[in-house]
């Protein structure tokens, strides 16, 4: 199992870490993910990080990759699920993971990456009284 | 990491499995799916193995096992995402996973579990056409 799957729900992607990220897998689950952006035309990338309990500087960058190709093809990344002892440890580091939202848990990524749609306004169907 | 974690999504869990499942992790995964349930009060459990390539008759009864457990706390199991390989593993190891539902992926998966609430005579708020 050298490849994380990336579960589509609605307009979102779903990804579970839930093992160490390690060169190969980092960059097939890199791959993958813009590949299911452009296959599906989702809007937004939600990465569960729940079950990470060691963060390091390369998976921070990881993250920070991630968003940064989900950006270009239009589509929002929230890094959720993160355990309180991660997100001292990246401040620690040095790492404030920039460009990258963050939720406490699934469903309010999911809240947040609505809101974030609703008030795009490329997107008609969310938005009907648009001045435009 | 040796624990799979689950999400709650509104009123059902998803879990990802992404790991081989030996003894201690799937005991863990039973504790706290059904603590889980017992907490949030779900009423559907989803879990993917769409990264599952092998499957041997262990992960089958913990498979039935955690459908069993669920299903006495009232909550459906759907298994999702099921390699094509692994179904016909499954059959040919004489596994037919009874009582466990299984849909292509997590959309239909959450789609199967909705109909099956809706169709459901103590889920009140779905049915107000109920002739009682």
């Amino acid at each position: 199992m050298d490849r994380i799957p990336i579960l589509k729900m609605g307009q979102f992607l779903l990804v579970t870490i839930q093992i160490d990220l390690y060169d190969r897998i980092a960059l097939n689950l890199e791959t993958d993910l813009v590949q299911m952006i452009h296959k599906t035309g989702a809007r937004g990338v939600l990465i569960d990080i729940s079950a990470v309990s060691i963060v390091d500087s390369f998976m921070g960058r990881i993250l920070g990759n991630i968003a940064t190709m989900s950006k270009i093809l239009d589509a929002e990344t929230v890094v959720v699920g993160m355990q309180p002892a991660v997100a001292i440890t990246l401040v620690e580091l040095g790492l404030p993971l920039n460009g990258v939202f963050t939720a406490l848990n699934v469903e309010r990524g999911m809240i947040l990456l609505q809101s974030r749609l609703a008030s795009d306004p490329d997107e008609e169907e969310d938005e009907d009284d648009n001045p435009e």
